[in-house]
């Protein structure tokens, strides 16, 4: 039997008709001849309640309460869920994370999968039932229930697809697939037919909120082919799946833009081996996410060591960094916390020339000041002033002729 | 280590204000040297709200998929108090049913009791932590989650002591213990202090709701002493116990009326062996729930029989007299919708005459019609006409001096 994997999150089941609506997408599935699991996400804003309950009683709940406690919300949806089949005429079962064996490692709120029960899933399926399985939740080896963090539903569904073999997990969402860009910042942004598990994972790194990186490296991992679309209407939404040779003629495949970045300039250290090393470990003992290092020589002797970081780890930073500073023999600290990142990404840059020069040609046209640039095989990102960051990003979008789909696009 | 186990009620942690009343009383136990364990239930009316999303979604929702979605109700309130001690500087963990393997039957939505397993309480127990248990619910040999029906939670907590050896049960509520009657109706009603569990199981089958009889038998079959007070006030509450020499000496311990009750009469069946076997057999096909029975010869070769039920079993119970009728012979049915049914329960009646005589007395003063009589050795019930219940509660209350404490009552 082929098995497809079908995920739904919070808002395709916040109420009693979208759980119903999201069941008529099982069933249309069912009739072309698929065992179906579901994976479904906790209703609407439930989590965001019972984060609330716990906060009330207590303002740094213990996260293994936390998990034990959040992990309600997404057993409640399979269990409806399966209700819901069940009146509408077709056998179902609800699982929670432990009753399939979704094993984790113990890290509560950010647990990680470690292996997962196919066999109790099988024994379903052939028995002619929809399996309704709770996302975002797993067990640990003394049976503690652990969840996984940010876009843990995705991640649920993907993994499980590997380990249960589907043909493909779909991801419905409340847009239509993958766009080039924002459409909340570019009206015209145009729907991605396909993308690349590289190109995706750049594009969600850099604040494309559509799917959780996470998600999209189990896929990479385990070539499970992954298919975002609208749980609203029928038509095909965005396939992530393995570099196909045709990508390349795109050159590039989105645009994003990340707010809310700071960025700390450590001016003349050190330039010895071993100095960045020092301040990254640093950063990391105090749990600083960094996302871009920019390292320049500006003497035989001295370097300037730049990083960006979310806004909201800017003091844990600031601080990590006047303890680090002596150390590596810093002149001084420049800090500026009115930072974006504005990236395009595509895999035909790794082939194309002129990917650079048309970004950079378009954001000096526009006035736009660059702070300062990263790139990778894949990706070109500028920081730039936080209030010039959505019409950098529009007209980024417009040099890249990205409100048209791929194949309309003039040949560079 | 003493262990004391600490049962709340839906209405005692109903919100965060009540959750951490209920802590307090805990921590005060855990601060006289008992090691606590707490069992929970549903915040307030949280699981009204899940039966009102399933019937939303399924008129008639699989059973299986019922206790998946209630048991979650205890899951939330039981991180939520530990979160609650851990703020008020308490360590504390919690479980579900399943976690501290509380084995039940598969017969869901109301299972029974298998075994418990105790270690991992004691584990915790040993390590200093207050231990929060889901209430009500448990697992089956497959890992599905079952729930115990209603009164769930008191069994849990009853279950839990005797599996664990705790040296009481203490089960908070809303009211300050046993009253010898129900305050609604007979404000004079006074607390009792103590109890047996005989005459509970006797009080709580007709009517007085406090504690559920199932819990009151797992206290009996296991020897616990449960103890029903108030989560308001500090006061002593009911202690429920084996029977002790000096309760024999209360002649009536208290007075219940049950509402709602129908009666079915099976007028001349033919009064040979194996009849009324026939059409309890039947009934219980039907899963009809019997309350009483009375049978009568009214000559040699014929007899009355009739049967108390809740009106809500009613048109159930019609439909299977009528289709038993011709099998026993019997003449016609006559059904009562209109009944209820007026108990006193005492231990001391088993060595004290003149009970009947004087409850019969008080309701003909009253002019109480009484439609048929029903006794145990520790109980006589009085059908009467529904509207005459209240009154006939209070005069019978009265005659017995229910209003004052045992112990400042006439002897008889």
């Amino acid at each position: 039997m082929k098995i497809i994997v079908q995920k739904f999150g919070g808002t395709s089941v916040a109420d009693a008709p979208k759980i119903r609506n999201a069941a008529r997408r099982v069933i249309k599935a069912v009739e072309n001849g698929y065992g179906v699991v579901v994976v479904a996400s906790a209703r609407g804003k439930q989590t965001d309640q019972l984060v609330a309950d716990a906060l009330e009683l207590n303002p740094n709940p213990p996260k293994r309460e936390m998990d034990q406690l959040l992990s309600t919300g997404e057993q409640q949806t399979v269990s409806l869920f399966a209700m819901a089949l069940e009146a509408m005429g077709y056998d179902a079962i609800s699982f929670t994370g432990g009753q399939i064996r979704m094993m984790t490692d113990s890290s509560h709120t950010k647990a990680r999968i470690q292996s997962i029960g196919a066999e109790r899933i099988h024994k379903q399926l052939d028995k002619g039932k929809i399996v309704i399985v709770a996302g975002f939740q797993g067990i640990d080896k003394d049976e503690n229930i652990t969840t996984l963090g940010r876009g843990g539903s995705d991640t649920t569904a993907v993994a499980l697809a590997a380990a249960i073999g589907a043909e493909e997990c779909e991801i419905y969402t409340d847009v239509d697939g993958i766009h080039t860009s924002d459409p909340r910042i570019f009206k015209e942004a145009a729907k991605i037919d396909e993308i690349s598990y590289d190109e995706m994972l750049e594009l969600a790194h850099f604040g494309a909120g559509v799917m959780h990186p996470r998600a999209v490296e189990f896929g990479k991992k385990y070539d499970v082919k992954i298919h975002v679309r609208s749980s609203i209407n029928e038509s095909n939404g965005t396939i992530i799946t393995h570099e196909v040779p045709q990508m390349e003629g795109v050159t590039v495949s989105g645009a994003t833009v990340q707010k809310d970045m700071a960025k700390i300039s450590l001016v003349g250290i050190d330039n010895t081996p071993g100095n960045a090393a020092k301040v990254f470990a640093h950063l990391s003992k105090a749990k600083v996410v960094v996302n871009d290092i920019i390292q320049t020589e500006i003497s035989p002797e001295k370097a300037n060591l730049s990083f960006m970081i979310n806004l909201s780890d800017l003091d844990a930073a600031k601080e990590a960094a006047e303890q680090i500073k002596d150390e590596v023999n810093c002149d001084s600290i420049f800090v500026r916390d009115d930072i974006a990142e504005v990236s395009v990404v595509g895999i035909g840059m790794r082939t194309h020339y002129g990917v650079a020069e048309k970004m950079f040609g378009a954001l000096a046209e526009a006035k736009v000041n660059i702070d300062s640039i990263t790139t990778s095989e894949i990706r070109i990102s500028c920081a730039v002033d936080e209030d010039q960051a959505e019409m950098a990003l529009k007209v980024v979008c417009t040099a890249f002729e990205l409100g048209k789909p791929a194949e309309h696009r003039r040949k560079s």
